[in-house]
């Protein structure tokens, strides 16, 4: 029998310091500037965890979050010395690695609630690492969601606005019971898709969350799922799962066994 | 007395060209790579959007939205020249001029679908624009909202995952209200803001909107609103009013006078 | 008779605020992070020439070169709010009219070397514009050359060092030769490709340009030379020029009369 | 008695696909569009060699050069797909490794050259590596040289046009006497700065080099020097020895015995 409590998940909480204040100091600065900082930041941010095969998401951009369970947490000093040559801000990172997806986002979080608020103008750069119940960073499993034929339902009929509403609403609906039901991290990454980061997951989980989407909001999702050493090699594998589950019709594919644990 | 029927709105839609299929071909494309282009991409459309004082917004990535009231239509054939210069793909542009956003937005719509689906790959660098009514771009109402005090009541102090729900929940509701009563197009645009793109407003309407996400979300909003010929224009003085309700705890307040039309 | 005393040129040059001490305090920061940084800096200045249909030179990195024929000086003001928005490094820009190329990139130096030192911690964001003798932004003439058969004498056969050598030899003598005998702005862009903003041209200039290179540093260029109101309008003339230089062997080819003026 | 014979350097040549006619077909494009391109997809390389504290140069954008002791030759197929999947151009990716940067650059040549034209549209994102002499990525040493007083006698006195013909014919003269006599490669990185990339090196051999540029170009350069595992960390040394000669006017300094070897 093998103990599989320590095979966790190490996730990673990247937050701009003092970035409201900034954003509005001395004056408002302009809106497509701020939009356009946002984006590169990310993009640098996105660039930095494919080193690691990890995985990153924009969240609120103000707010960033990562999958790094290929890295050890110090590797994120280079990150953070990279963003101060590079941009007009710096960024606080907390790393979490812990049993779930969910405690271990809730670990990085609070290594920087911890530090100090996020508007304190004296409180950049912290770097920290809070591990939960011993847990190491082992094996990843992604969940990779899309909408049904969402290009001849949505995009090419109602408006983009339309569109938009109905695959947030339904994204949102996914996140919350993913968080709240099983531990997982769902992040919207555009177009129709959404991935989540989860602890181990069976089919029937899988089911009942699509079902709750359908039933809430009328969209179906399609979710290929994958595992991995990485956010990277498990994400693969889902996105490859998800391309069996486009050809074939199937609502859910899994690159491995789903019911092995 | 001043007819101002055709003082209208002139709203962009832009597509990445058959962008699903390019994503997965031949194989799927690393998840990190895809992120840091789409933003990359979306970097580009501001800073461009800036030239002409416009604003632009992510969306769903793949489908971006702009506001082009100083600008015209021919410009963006512009934007599309310099995507395909310096990005993978290439972009289509809708250019719809109306007297809602709204319908603005879904005269933009309307171009790029009767070209062709998002994913066929025979349709490429579209780019039309759609009058309707003989609408013209006049001026430009901006509303910026956010949450009072999202750092002390969320960022400071529950999950990210928590605060982003939350706050993407409230916008969700905010986004449908506007288009659907109010013929607004409102995105999110990082942290705890949105950016809504108005016909013109009363402060009962701003009201009444805030009392719908109060009680629907629990989510306390703040609103700052302007007006002028352009995005930039409109939004600063937006920014602007939004710092006074921060400084003085007023939950609606306008560079100008709402009541005047 | 036309009298042609006013129809001048707008160089300008940036120059990133004391950029040196910036890049050695606290410590010498890491030599790929500036890299990135000036490459991308330089990158936002270009895309911004691209609003006026003007061209830019990345120079030294810290000091750069614009043509700025179709726009005010004013429109730098915003680029200066936009790499301060989105950059850790500010920019301070001179704006030069004058009869030549060469007097009016001398005027833009001027506007900065007067304004204080380029390491002075205190000069910030310096922005005027100084015209030579009551000139204006009229007709640029652009001249492209390359190096005949770059890629089958030099990238395919020599190491990409003794390539650089030749070539960044050839062009040294070309710059300085353009510089001063003939009132000309000359910069490297990348493979064999010199561009040369000049003031009026003849044929007989463009050949003992060419011989004086061809003596001096053994390498053959070829030139195509075009004319209009702004630099991407002569420098596009001035590409189709030159290809037609590749296809027919002809070493200096114009899209216009060279001998017109 | 320690064997050095295999404590060489690995140098990686990148060349971008079929370049040239990329830049003219179907028609000539924008150059500023071209420019933001190259100096972008540069920025890109050099975070990429970050990861493994390498070092990259610009060179001639199109040909790009590294240093990359710390990364074993199969990690640039990972540049490669980042590029293709970020940029509209391929990337090809020769790795040499060999006692001198010199030879390790030429071995990193050779793999591109033997594999066909720069511009042979067949030839898309080769990728090999070449080993001189049994040769292992052993000690970096870099020399890091600047102007002494760039500021107070070029930048701040004379145009930056002549400041520029200056600086170039200098680094000119440096990289071909550090290439032809002691192995070194050597490129402009901004400025007035210059870095080689050396094998060992004594000071006598730099005191000749320094007595050259200046008999040559009438340009006083110092120098600092720094050795390690990988181009970062002999850099950063150099950098610092840079410093030292700035603070106290030596013209030569080296983190290290530069006797020792």
């Amino acid at each position: 029998m093998t103990d599989v409590s320590h095979d966790g998940t190490r996730m990673v909480a990247l937050q701009i310091d003092d970035y409201g204040p900034w954003t509005t100091t001395p004056e408002p600065r302009r809106e497509t500037d701020l939009q356009a900082l946002q984006s590169r930041l990310f993009a640098t941010v996105a660039d930095f965890f494919a080193r690691f095969d990890g995985y990153a998401f924009a969240d609120r951009y103000d707010n960033m979050i990562g999958v790094a369970n290929g890295a050890g947490p110090a590797i994120f000093e280079r990150l953070q010395t990279q963003v101060a040559n590079q941009y007009p801000v710096t960024v606080s990172v907390g790393v979490g690695t812990a049993g779930t997806p969910r405690t271990a986002l809730e670990a990085a979080n609070g290594v920087l609630q911890q530090a100090g608020s996020a508007q304190d103008a004296d409180r950049t750069e912290v770097h920290d690492h809070r591990v939960v119940d011993d847990a190491t960073a082992g094996t990843v499993t992604i969940a990779h969601f899309d909408v049904v034929d969402a290009t001849g339902t949505l995009t090419d009929r109602v408006s983009s606005a339309e569109a938009s509403h109905t695959i947030r609403r339904a994204v949102l609906e996914l996140r919350e019971q993913m968080w709240e039901r099983h531990g997982a991290v769902t992040q919207f990454v555009g177009g129709d898709n959404a991935i989540a980061v989860c602890p181990s997951l069976t089919p029937s989980t899988l089911d009942s969350v699509n079902d709750h989407v359908r039933e809430t909001t009328g969209v179906e999702l399609q979710v290929g799922v994958g595992r991995g050493p990485t956010a990277h090699a498990a994400g693969d594998g889902a996105k490859h799962a998800l391309e069996h589950c486009r050809e074939t019709g199937e609502r859910i594919h899994a690159a491995f066994s789903l019911v092995e644990r």
